[in-house]
């Protein structure tokens, strides 16, 4: 099928940019040094893509994701980076023959996981972004409460995400170094193999992590290429311009097609006046026709592919995939 | 069920809400002088609700909406109020029996609803939101196009999108009949039954449109709630507390479950810090515990809908109905 077929809006990837993107972050870090995020793709083909590379475990943020890998058979190491006060479907997925680990940081998250029928656990700790995790200092308590309870400590992880785009490059070396040096005397406490830690803004200099919990790199978007990355944006909203005025156009990709919060989609040699449901605004520098085909760079890739049915990977105007994102949902 | 089994985050409808929601609507605007906009809320239970109201001509703004509308037995007279550059999905649903009505606003346009088997449109023309329409000034000339394609011209639409939040109502309503002039003078020349414009924001000042479209007012949200409409938020987002730190907390409500383009949700009794994919900060007025249940309030109805499977009608703790948000996707 041609690009120019595709019913818009639609999610775009670039095959060369991907398989760029997914080398050179694991010649960075090889084998399990990466534990690939599944939310920021939410895509099981994509995950396969991940797994043949030799990164055998995985990241996820909602048990939808613990289940759709699993299903897909991509279930050999699964952490569910994330507290869950019912647990009983991760249970059913470690009955199924999945290895599943799930963060914990209180007594009840401990005793969630116990009466779910999970068996394996890291202590998630705060390393300074105000979210989940406990205090360094109680990772140790929560270790030993998490042991008494039957359950096996593989570790610690703590997400220093408010470091992400944080610059130069050696202030952000240096303000990590902070933030693992609490998890790695965290880690001290509560004993395992596991230091699990970063993402895509960090994953090059977070060298205290045994594993990095990267995901946009694989897909990237205009906020992450802000960074001096070696990662390029693979991905891009396909959408049709439907009306044209003097002075401005629109095209039929909106805030039902786009995450927002980083703010509005880039077009490239337009400018971005604003976005309605189905709809964005924008001044092109050249003029556009109606029912012209134009690329749409979303500001977050996150929540901007938690709102498509399928990814569309491309190679020039050919469309030879079609990958569902099958991750969706809770 | 009670809303405590409910798997989070999960949107939940107050019943009692809605029901006043859509009584007090009909009462204002009975009969076909209301054209309920489905997106927003994408889900024909809701939809079939409006139409036992006696509403019984709807708004959508996608081919998918139309699509999912005519299946659901809601097609006797669907407007499309977007333009398309290729409508042979709507022709299929004219076959099918359903009477659809698509905008046009440009030569392309007029084309592809001839092409695609499209037999009535109504003319979309600029009313001063930047977006969508042709000037007024060429209404006529559109619609002169249409006949020579052999379309029946039913009308005008225009969307004064621009005044839904401006305040005070008396200089709404001056600025609105500034709009309805341009539309009303636009429709001399083009003629049919039809002046559709309008939404949430603007219909009880907007006198000039035979017919509103507005959507929000079923459910609200926190941007509308500031006006003083006599509609109440009927939505939430259902969420579990799943971390508690000292001078903060986390629900499992984030960005991939709240639309975000009007900024942070809100919790009442607390202050939003910051949300993340799966997660929403917040700082509580009163203390609150590890697997408490709270409800957040989004700030933007549509884009919210769209993020999730299902609506979850709620009386008190009693879940009394689960309707599909069955109209997502394009």
């Amino acid at each position: 099928m041609d690009v120019g077929e595709l019913q818009t809006p639609a999610l775009v990837v670039e095959q060369a940019l991907l398989t760029a993107n997914l080398d050179v972050m694991s010649a960075a870090l090889p084998g399990n040094r990466l534990r690939p995020h599944v939310k920021a793709h939410k895509c099981t083909s994509l995950a396969r893509a991940q797994h043949r590379r030799g990164h055998l475990g995985f990241t996820c943020a909602t048990i939808r994701e613990v289940e759709g890998m699993a299903c897909a058979g991509l279930g050999g190491d699964l952490l569910l980076a994330n507290e869950v006060l019912d647990a009983r479907r991760l249970g059913a997925v470690i009955q199924d023959g999945a290895r599943v680990t799930v963060a914990v940081d209180s007594v009840e998250t401990v005793a969630a996981a116990a009466a779910g029928g999970v068996t394996e656990v890291v202590v998630d700790v705060n390393v300074g972004l105000p979210r989940c995790g406990c205090a360094p200092a109680d990772a140790g308590r929560i270790a030993e409460l998490a042991g008494s309870r039957g359950l096996t400590v593989r570790g610690v992880m703590g997400y220093e995400g408010h470091l992400m785009m944080a610059q130069p490059v050696a202030e952000q070396a240096r303000l990590t170094a902070e933030c693992m040096a609490l998890l790695t005397a965290a880690h001290a406490d509560v004993g395992g193999d596991l230091i699990s830690a970063g993402g895509t803004g960090t994953y090059a200099v977070n060298t205290w992590a045994t594993e990095i919990q990267a995901g946009s790199y694989a897909l990237m978007d205009t906020a992450y290429a802000q960074l001096d990355l070696p990662f390029a944006n693979a991905l891009s909203v396909l959408a049709t311009v439907v009306s044209v005025s003097p002075g401005w156009a629109v095209a039929d990709v909106g805030l039902k097609s786009l995450g927002m919060d980083h703010g509005n989609p880039t077009i490239p040699g337009a400018t971005v006046w604003f976005c309605s449901d189905e709809h964005t605004t924008f001044a092109p520098e050249e003029p556009v026709r109606v029912g012209q085909r134009i690329r749409v760079l979303p500001a977050h890739v996150d929540p901007t592919v938690a709102l498509h049915e399928a990814l569309h990977v491309v190679d020039g105007e050919v469309v030879i995939d079609r990958w569902p994102v099958d991750l969706r949902g809770w």
